[in-house]
């Protein structure tokens, strides 16, 4: 197109003075092609009483470590929301009008899994894919990279190198799937298959459905990871969902009920007292990591909140306890250049070492043919009032309880 | 076209009472697309002599890790055959009616290499594509993962790991052609070339060939490997050539000329008497592993059975020990879901570590441009005679040889 | 195509005697698609006055691991320059009618990056795609594979496997533009950025720049390797340019000004003497590297050369010590099937581990923002006059100075 348009400028000044240089471009991380799933027009003809215009495209993208890689970006009619079926299913990021919930990663590209080498770096190979707002780490480990048992072919206690965060995020679904809801208000699902499955180890699968609702500032994640083996297996999941700006900002707040909150590392226990304050952008900065004993209420259920220093933009997350026991915060404030971002992490385990999350019983096991299901209703806030009443939701489940915070780092 | 039939729908339906669900799937594991690289209508003049019309098409994969992956299946009139181009022209399974060469794997997509990871989970990274009928084990090396010795560019011994199997299973042929005799009875042939080639290390070329003849319900396998290295190297090659239902089953039998029966573990020691039966699925049963020294008639040939219970059912393999001097009998009758199948595995080599194989002069060495050939004619046998037929010709190859079963493991 | 040929044969045939053979060829090295991005005929429309006809083609390869790169063939009138976008614009060959800039390496296929794990073979894993006239080494690291530390997420010093010669010539190129000048001599341009960036490691970016003039026998290379990172970062490049036949043969000769040459084993040790002469294909020949003190001019440029026996071609390259101080010559005159080839190594460090670089104060680092700037310019030599001036443009160089052969090996 570019070509083109040079083209007819030489043509045309050929005859004139000067002349314009020839310029295309043949590879480019912008050469994505973009195709309808569910057109705007579409939507009109499946829900013709539905006030809202919502659609569906799908892009596949091009251009360094993203060729091949695919985007699904449904727009409820007041979202945006972009989901990577190549990886996982994960979401790249979330926009409402300026707010957006995602950071600015170093990483610049959607990498293809093609590209990934989970075991480079020592393990740490998963960093070279790291840019969503939402990643799920998992399923046969998440946490930190390092040595691990396990039982091989012949049935023998074998030593195996864990990968940081494990293979689920770089992993493509193998079955996508639209759906709307024929009755008002016309709930827009969309849902995947993702298979972490091998022979001589685990066979988790893990289905997983996000959907909302026209016109809402809300969504639905709903995961099921299903051990499709005939043995018992223990499986592992965190949610990292990742903030940078606007949300996060010197002054932005973490508000989360807490019974106790333990620094991950000695860094973090020097500033355990200001656990929910974020800096700046802060050069040299090195992660603080907090480990949080959540409170719920009755049934379960607790929110947690994230919100700017104004306390008029934010996002909550709603879930329960039963289904994520161990939530951690991951404060990495470092230069923009840098990556410059938190993690809120909702988990069945914290993110140490799967060794030591058995060692204290936190890794959960799966009988064989059995299901865990976790559900997470995320909010986008972007009213004062809308990020008070969050404040005070979490407020409730606190109550009278008073955090406990440890001095000193444990695991 | 889901999608549109819903369309359709939703738009008739719209004037009348209940609305149907908006449904699309845009990423399946069944989304394949097909085409004919030879169909049934060119056969006919190609052949017109032959009475049995024969095919071959193409199926490009989609879906999860199979994205790119490449099928060829070839009908030869009766058995339908499922190469993988994408992994080293493998034989995913074999098809003649309700008869199946074959099993079912955990893992159910035909992973693309570009997702594989051979050095994951301590070597043993092979595993998390391996689903094949038959799976070729080599070129630089088959059998256990783990440390050995080459010559590094510096002309020093270095150490590398091993990974289980080796290469040349995920490695895409370069080269596939189709051929067809136009002389009676008109043989189809696949041949591919696969290199497992390197600087400062193997030049290690497979040329394979699938072949058989419209009607016929048999093929032959004929490899050539040839070291295209100007100096001497070693190479490794193992058939893994793998059965589930409806050939494996409670009191299936493995049939083979042997003059010594070893175990390879503890487990297959205790169990050595019944080498030759096999179980129904077994919940949390442990591979147990047999080596044989086979027998073969003046010539060097041999012929191995595995029919089922009935003994109505069975395919024999028939090959020359000077080619493939060591046999391998895999039991890994588990629970259907963790993959119930058994191996049978003609080899240049038993599937220990290389450096134990090498340790009692079991890993052949070629000279630069030497080649070593290797062929197997494999039967479909579908009466309770063929099957009787091949077990005469095995018993008549054993005569009087009264085998020996070793009661403790060797390597 | 082959195949309507053949059908038609048989259509034809069948009527006849004698039958042929059906034959056709489903994937193969050599069903690549080439589309123009600049055809001839385009470049009289751009450049009208230009007296030379110039071209760039792109060309998508299949086949084996090379499935899926793609190479641009820049055809400046007298020299057909072959760019691989895929590996990380990296230069496969240079020919001018029967001179070629190139060599014959035993891998055949242009290695899609999808298909490599650059920690194969303990850390050689770049070896199985190694075949360009110039391949880049670098961005984070160079040279010998082996640990070495760098900081970790929790900042703390951690431990991790280098691979041989980094990352970089396996990475696809982000954006790559053609740029022609529309004023006389109307040079071409061909720019490209590559990402070698990750989280919690090196932000690094290459931007590359190859240009020539129409008609001309000679190129520019231009590379800005920038710290996108906020916090100063080391980085490590180095021209790997290596030569087979017609260039490389017995009595060809490497000419370059140098005050000092280290042999870099015992093996070159023995040999230093020689260092400049090289051997016919030799069977069993190990490696001889050697490491110079390069002499430039006052303003910091030198030229170094390589030219055949007859000193009637040749290829130099000339740069500037200040950007590229340090230069490495590798002799592997192997047998050919094994690899006959030197390379020609320019670099801001040797070859050794970057632990030991390191020591002797060879790995510059960027602060955050900063880039460091690399040019070579390339001038191929086809007669004897044009050998001869390059030698003595190299013999001004080097003036009185006589160079100091070292008799042992040094890092």
């Amino acid at each position: 197109m570019r070509f083109w348009l040079s083209f007819l400028f030489v043509s045309i000044s050929s005859a004139g003075v000067c002349a314009q240089e020839f310029r295309k471009t043949v590879t480019s991380l912008h050469g994505g092609r973009a195709d309808w799933v569910l057109s705007p027009k579409e939507t009109k003809t499946i829900a013709p009483d539905c006030p809202v215009s919502f659609s569906i495209r799908k892009e596949a993208l091009s251009g360094g470590r993203q060729e091949g890689s695919e985007l699904l970006i449904l727009d409820n009619g007041k979202l945006q929301i972009t989901l990577v079926p190549t990886r996982g299913l994960g979401i790249l990021d979330v926009k409402l009008g300026e707010m957006r919930l995602g950071w600015d990663s170093p990483v610049k590209e959607v990498v293809h899994p093609k590209f990934m080498n989970l075991q480079a770096r020592g393990g740490l190979g998963w960093l070279d894919g790291f840019n969503e707002w939402l990643v799920r780490c998992g399923l046969e480990n998440n946490g930190q990279a390092g040595p691990d048992r396990f039982i091989n072919n012949m049935g023998d206690e074998a030593t195996m190198e864990l990968t940081l965060h494990g293979k689920i995020a770089n992993l493509p679904a193998q079955e996508v799937e639209i759906v709307v809801d024929p009755k008002p208000p016309h709930r827009i699902t969309i849902r995947g298959i993702i298979h972490e499955r091998m022979f001589f180890g685990p066979k988790l699968e893990l289905r997983t459905e996000l959907s909302t609702v026209p016109g809402s500032t809300s969504f639905q994640i709903k995961d099921v990871v299903t051990n499709r083996g005939a043995q018992p297996e223990e499986f592992q999941m965190l949610y990292h969902i990742n903030f940078g700006k606007p949300l996060l900002e010197e002054g932005a707040r973490f508000v989360a009920p807490v019974k106790r909150v333990t620094p991950f590392s000695d860094r973090a226990a020097k500033d355990v007292k200001n656990y929910d304050r974020f800096l700046g952008p802060t050069l040299g900065y090195i992660e603080q990591v907090y480990l949080f004993q959540p409170l719920a209420n009755k049934e379960g259920g607790t929110t947690i909140l994230l919100h700017n220093k104004a306390a008029d933009k934010g996002t909550s997350l709603t879930y329960s306890l039963k289904e994520l026991p161990y939530l951690t915060l991951w404060k990495n404030t470092a230069a923009e250049a840098d990556g410059y971002v938190c993690g809120l992490e909702p988990g069945t385990n914290y993110p140490n070492h799967r060794k030591v999350e058995r060692k204290f019983g936190r890794v959960p096991k799966l009988a064989g043919g059995a299901s865990h299901t976790m559900s997470i209703e995320v909010q986008v806030h972007v009213s004062a009032e809308e990020v008070a009443q969050a404040s005070r939701r979490i407020e409730a489940i606190q109550g009278r309880v008073q955090p406990v915070l440890d001095e000193a780092r444990k695991e």
